[in-house]
């Protein structure tokens, strides 16, 4: 079984780029920065089914993805969640929030409607994030 | 500056016991099996704040508690979010879903109000948990 994106995450989100194991996608809701982190491997519902190596890769990739957002867009508090209850493609949300966001303070999950990014807003942020993350980070093709 | 914890957190939840990093907490709300790690770090408030070590040993306790979590209580689903926006100290929240349960699909956080537990049950709970944690695992006194 290979790999493939679930059809919800590659329907809400803008491909950034790929790290050793993960696929990082930009939830295309520009009420916060939130980017979701794909462990490529096929059939994996939680962090547990993942290999101990696997794991300890998934969160290396997290800390330096949490670490280039923050520095990338600022912000108040930074939420990281693998949850999965209606996509259950392991997927773990980075987001960073902001005191007075669109959710704030609650989680932001089920809080009104997604707002999509205009093209530039999504260029921008893209050049930002890539900026900051690791020289490893193979960026996707940037959007048109 | 020493270590304690958030008073909010003692309030609101029960000790489990101590990894060699992390506090463990079961939130006192019977509705759902919870647990929450807190690492023993004074003026930590994000994942990224930690050492490269201490978040590599964070996170191998959180996956020696989800397994024991989900083979002592089984479930349908694992929620493991850090979020923060309300109590400051850093708590990694640790939670198994079942279809059905009184928040299912949404995320737990601000779903109708907490459910106490009887002594009994939340003494069977630790029973079962502390049976599936590692050897290494020291668990606090039992519950009145």
């Amino acid at each position: 079984m290979n790999f493939s994106l679930h059809p919800r995450l590659a329907a809400d989100c803008h491909p950034l780029g790929t790290f050793e194991l993960c696929l990082a996608l930009v939830m295309n809701d520009a009420r916060y920065p939130w980017v979701i982190l794909v462990p490529q491997r096929p059939g994996i519902r939680e962090i547990i089914e993942l290999s101990d190596g696997e794991q300890t890769q998934l969160w290396r990739e997290s800390s330096a993805l949490s670490r280039a957002m923050m520095r990338a867009c600022g912000g108040d508090k930074f939420n990281l969640a693998a949850l999965g209850n209606q996509v259950e493609q392991l997927h773990v949300h980075h987001v960073v929030r902001r005191i007075g966001d669109a959710a704030w303070p609650t989680p932001v999950w089920g809080q009104g409607a997604p707002v999509a990014y205009a093209p530039e807003a999504l260029r921008g942020l893209r050049e930002r994030l890539l900026a900051q993350l690791p020289n490893s980070f193979r960026a996707a093709a940037a959007p048109p």
